[in-house]
């Protein structure tokens, strides 16, 4: 079969190349997937208990782009959502990402940002520039509050020491010295308002011609279809048949419990709001628990219902069987990725996109930035060809 | 590539055959389906409100097969509902179907079991043997009822006098001379507990090896796939170029309106409940209107929200562009799908299941039922060439 474009994998990379390059330039494209539902790791649905989950961890939308927004508005509505996450530990909620309010409840009265400050102060360790995980946090906020809320956490997340990991990791985090506790920051802040898997298919729907071949494997197509250019979404390590070696990951395991409106009743002392278990959309379990956290999503997605479902996440090793989620931010598996890079830059007709295809966790707004960048490529190619 | 099974359509008969000839015989089977979506017209899915519909009209599962509920038990759970529905005209909601409930409406008075006997005995037909489906109702009714109930509706329906009709169209709303108003009156009546869309979705997860591409018209893939058997359900007509005539169908046009836990509040003294919009999971307009039926599926699917999303139903001629809902079912079609059927019969290995590619309007149970005795034949056929 001829296709204009082989697109492997149907995530947010995979699906808005396949809408730009069939809608825009006439494409014929061919997107092969290896799941039974496109959409890729942003993919949501409701659970057996009708409860509106993200189906492979939390997926929290936010961009600064307009354009980014402009172009997924096309496909869906908005549910604005102030993200907010609290982290647990020593028995009790704490207000989270480290705050104002987070200082006070560590001296259990009212406080100013003065006497705040004054403390960072006094704790932080002088580190000019800061290498990696654990010297971003100490330089800030000192050890108390590293040990507390960050050194546990990364070491279950990463299975590693933050001594051993970018900087960039715990860095994202905010430390902030006035009341501010909202997760993130950027200017626009929402989920698509039926569901990302609504809107991928209404990303789809907008997509003429092209196929979607689910539960397959793009090298098993192959030897059978015929392209001009491929897009390749999948790792980038396994393109090349790691014949470097393979690329490390972090997986994931996700346990769910669901819990009915009666069972809910004797949470509300806790949760604050009938009709839910936790108190945030997220709460972090730095310390005492194998989980790193339990995501409450119905808190973000605005979902009217009695009932609820919790997600409970377990870090765990990557291998055979197991889903890529994280690349590892360290050095010498960011290397290993360059020289996989190099050879794929050799490629004249594949390009290599999104999270897996780069080795980068990057949010859902920069995959759609990159996708749409890589069509403006190749838009201006075939505009140069002509 | 190489298949040993190529499945055209991926409703209930195509997808109950992928699971078994892979699960149970190894096959290797591609699915190929026009729509974005498997399930056909089965699907259901949560819309821009959150509210579970059935995206192609109401599809009310129900069954005297313990070995069809058994086989579909293994992929779903089961929400037990007596479908209930109603019939509106002259400014009123009426007990449907017509049984004594509907008798004491009329006379606005309680009545009995012999009374409404003996109106019955007054004022039916007398017809040996009804042979249309204006004969079936006024043999067992009369004509009052057959005009307030049957008339308009179906002429809507079908677009054609129910003179012209098969008396099994109107024949199978039973009448009752008890108090009995259950729409059905099979002895298993449920909805998958997690909706249509996750039992298919569980099906195709049991479905070893078994690929699926979507968007895509089987005979785009013909030319290029080897295979030994086809399964096809789609109709059967456009299997042989509608060679001796296109059959005709009857096609729906679906109107969703979905009101907030705000706009429902002043709807409560018609519904009767709060949250719904109407008093039963299905209401038949079959005189003042232009839709036939409004249907509120979230009386049947149970789900726990505020807000709630009716759908008016409108019949449609059928045409390019069109899905094809309804055979027709008259005499003149009937005989033209016979010769198609005569065509199908010569083919050696190309089977032809399910409601389309049998022009019959098949209930699901009747369709699983069908596809599971096809797996039967095929599987004995192979055990007797080994």
């Amino acid at each position: 079969m001829n296709y204009d474009v082989l697109i492997v994998g149907a995530g947010f990379s995979g699906l808005v190349l396949a809408e730009r390059l069939s809608s825009q330039l006439g494409k014929r494209c061919l997107v092969v997937e290896q799941r039974d539902h496109i959409g890729g790791n942003a993919w949501d649905e409701y659970d057996d208990a009708g409860v509106l989950i993200h189906t492979y961890g939390p997926h929290y939308f936010r961009t600064n782009s307009p354009r980014i927004r402009e172009y997924l508005s096309q496909f869906t509505g908005w549910h604005p959502v102030d993200y907010r996450i609290l982290s647990h530990t020593e028995g009790r909620y704490w207000s989270f990402p480290i705050n104002l309010q987070t200082f006070e409840q560590m001296l259990g009265r009212p406080s100013t940002t003065e006497e705040w400050e004054k403390y960072l102060a006094a704790h932080r360790i002088a580190i000019s520039a800061p290498a990696n995980s654990e010297e971003v946090i100490i330089s800030q906020v000192g050890w108390e509050l590293y040990n507390r809320f960050f050194k546990g956490y990364t070491q279950k997340q990463w299975a590693c020491h933050p001594k051993e990991l970018d900087a960039s990791v715990c860095g994202r985090i905010p430390i902030r010295t006035n009341r501010d506790d909202r997760y993130l920051s950027d200017s626009f802040q929402a989920l698509p308002s039926g569901g990302y898997h609504r809107m991928f298919r209404k990303i789809l729907a907008a997509s003429p011609g092209v196929q979607v071949l689910l539960r397959t494997n793009y090298r098993e197509v192959l030897p059978h279809v015929s392209w001009k250019q491929m897009i390749y979404t999948g790792p980038i390590d396994e393109y090349f048949d790691c014949k470097l070696g393979a690329l490390p990951y972090r997986s994931l395991r996700f346990e769910r419990e669901s819990f009915s409106a009666e069972q809910l009743e004797s949470r509300i002392p806790i949760s604050g709001k009938r009709g839910f278990w936790q108190p945030a959309m997220q709460v972090n379990y730095p310390n005492e628990n194998d989980f790193t956290r339990i995501v409450e999503v119905k808190h973000a997605t605005g979902q009217s219902c009695d009932n609820t479902t919790i997600v409970r996440e377990y870090p765990q090793a990557f291998g055979p069987g197991k889903e890529a989620y994280y690349p590892i931010p360290a050095p010498a598996p960011r290397q290993l990725y360059a020289q996989y890079a190099e050879m794929a830059a050799t490629l004249q007709n594949v390009s290599f996109v999104g999270r897996l295809a780069t080795y980068q966790y990057y949010n859902m707004d920069q995959v759609v930035g990159m996708a749409l960048a890589e069509f403006d490529r190749i838009k201006k190619r075939e505009t140069g060809n002509q």
